[in-house]
């Protein structure tokens, strides 16, 4: 099971989690490219200290919206969403060349990562925003049109888990305003990783969801971040990137 | 000789200059990144229309600074400067090698090519921001602490001249806010390139600099600029890229 | 009639339409506050020369979009959306009291417009902005969202018509993406001013469609943008702004 | 004695200081207007807590600067940093009649206040951009362009003192590059709090600095912040906002 956060998230003066403590502990690093977060000294910084932990850098492309993290849909405009996409990869890839190493797989950012479940046109333009970089794995939710688009296209889709996320008996995430949709407990987190590696998530009704989730994404800016990453990565016992 | 000129300097719906007649004259293209102009749709469309027309591009690596268009000094840290090159250079040569090519050279923009002339600091900011991505030439203002660390840090300095700026007897260029800071003849325009050929150029006080620019600049964002462009280009006979 | 339009879209060195000339036509400019387009000097100009030409300044706020123009739908966050309003009409007022006039009403620009035509939630977020600053008038489609909240919290809705844009027979727009959205042709722009004074617009397919709009809007940043406010002007014989 | 200090420089997900302490100790907010920090969302909440708590509501304008939060000299153009200046008062004091008050005074940030100590063009382009909006009173450092330029205008000039930063014999602050630039000790920012009731200041060499300083400033986003501010509040005994 390969482990991934988000790290990088600040912007200029401020910071946004703790990007050092992550990186002794994940296998995969989302690093913010400068579009909802990441100016590029910070991208600079987390490439170095991912080479030197030995972690590897994907490049968390996002919308334009340093006011909304991020986290606001945005109907842009496909084919400007693509080249928007491509900009962030070749920025985030020469901070990582810079440090030794290379941005090795995508995945989208909070409102992004969201619409591209659904959005066909955007799932479309992030898929031919990467390709048009280089044909790297795209990490994403299982049965969103991004990861049916990135394979249709010839790329490889990476099935993600969420470690502290409620699910649905759909296998849907409970969306962040309702209530069971973040898990708080570390006993209930630390299950989630066990039943995982068992190919099973828990929904917030008990039902058992089947998965072949191959990455599980712990969070970093939420209090008890690296507590919970810490034991999450315990409960898995031995982590390794996904291929 | 080879003829350089500033491109893609939009921003969204914005405007500026006319790049497609450029890119008929001209053998470099010096790109906007995205700090001072260019967004990502501006940058691929232009290198897909330089490869296109086998015109060679360099990275126009700028202070971040849009409301200012660039040209406002900006005492940025030196460490944090070199990273902002890094990360510019990175995302226009991933749209560049979108469309077949590659970034070549850079050449720092507006106020950051002015302060390079002098701020000892800064020039060797961009020349470890270019570095930090590969040993690219860069073009520059002969004289300038900017080709000075260049070629201290091993990297091929290019000297370059204007056709449209007047020159102190000094071989600075008269500051915009002066008189004769701006050849608008079209017959000084090709006068100034033809002596560029014979290593020459004429200071507004009549005093012959001696110079060995390899390449010489056009702007494209004032009235007239593509036909002084044209001009110049017939003047030189034979233009070709620096090697 | 009163004859408004859009103004003051440029930002830092990029320009775009014609100022000076619409000033010398209209009554009432929709002044980009800075979020879409506008920067402090251009905002601050613009009240100037408004202010000489006697043309009343309503304040055309904007999602926080440069690099779309504020043409994209953005998922803003109500309270948030609100307190954006509120700045934007703040920072405007300050620039037309500096020129001895003041805001007197507002306008959502491009995609919010669009969005409040049916977006509660946003349309209530505009209305509760506004009052936060003033109770102020708000130009709006007939039938749309935001002026049917503005008028429930006792703020004056004033409908708007477009000289030169197609309508629907049920009285919207044509999308920009369809045939018949624009009215190209003097002519026809001239017949719209002239059949609004008797309370008619004539739809695509010819449904007369009954109106009581105030306002008409004419367009600024489109070739023959000025030709046709001139004509428009010319049509609708005399010409106030609303009251 | 007056209390101020600088609030409201988080921007969007990320937030600087304890507002919301702060709030309860100091007389004088200096409110971040959106230029180096400071969203609507968090302007509007800061006059808000402001209003309750009875704390004066001052624009703390800066260049525009998010990436670099506004700590970094821009060579601005005058007349186009008055109209920065203009702007963010403007928006700022939008939101603090919604909360019930109004900006009362003006404080430059960062780069923009250590500019105009010197700077006598950017000193007139502050003032100018004040008087444009009103006759407001003006922070600054005793012995500065800027407050010379703001009497001259007319405006009222209050001297600041810093209780946590060192000075230089000739009564500047001690750079932050160099050592003893910030008191770090709670004993000493009380010594300096107490000794400036009887209108002297330490220097870092022993020398006793005569002061007129009205309005002492605590920062707020350092470790410790809130217990010095709370100690140097204690230390003053009385504290009035200046009138």
């Amino acid at each position: 099971m390969d482990l991934n956060s988000d790290l990088g998230e600040g912007f200029g003066i401020w910071r946004l989690g703790d990007d050092t403590a992550l990186l002794g502990i994940i296998t995969s690093a989302n690093v913010a490219c400068g579009f909802h977060a990441g100016d590029p000294s910070t991208m600079r910084r987390v490439c170095e200290q991912a080479a030197r932990n030995g972690v590897r850098i994907g490049a968390q492309v996002s919308y334009r919206d340093l006011a909304g993290f991020g986290r606001r849909f945005i109907d842009a405009d496909p084919a400007e969403l693509a080249d928007e996409v491509l900009y962030q990869i070749g920025a985030l890839d020469a901070c990582a060349r810079a440090a030794g190493t290379e941005v090795v797989y995508v995945k989208p950012h909070g409102a992004l990562y969201n619409a591209t479940v659904h959005h066909e046109k955007q799932a479309e333009a992030v898929v031919s925003g990467i390709k048009a970089f280089k044909d790297l794995p795209v990490l994403g939710l299982p049965g969103s049109q991004l990861l049916a688009k990135a394979e249709a296209a010839g790329l490889r889709g990476v099935q993600e888990a969420f470690a502290d996320r409620g699910y649905t008996p759909q296998g849907t995430l409970v969306p962040r305003s309702e209530p069971n949709a973040l898990l708080t407990d570390t006993a209930q987190v630390v299950e989630r990783a066990k039943r995982l590696l068992d190919g099973e998530i828990i929904a917030v009704d008990g039902t058992v969801i089947k998965t072949r989730a191959e990455s599980l994404c712990v969070h970093g800016d939420t209090p008890g971040a690296v507590h919970h990453a810490q034991a999450v990565r315990e409960a898995l016992g031995t982590v390794s990137a996904f291929a």
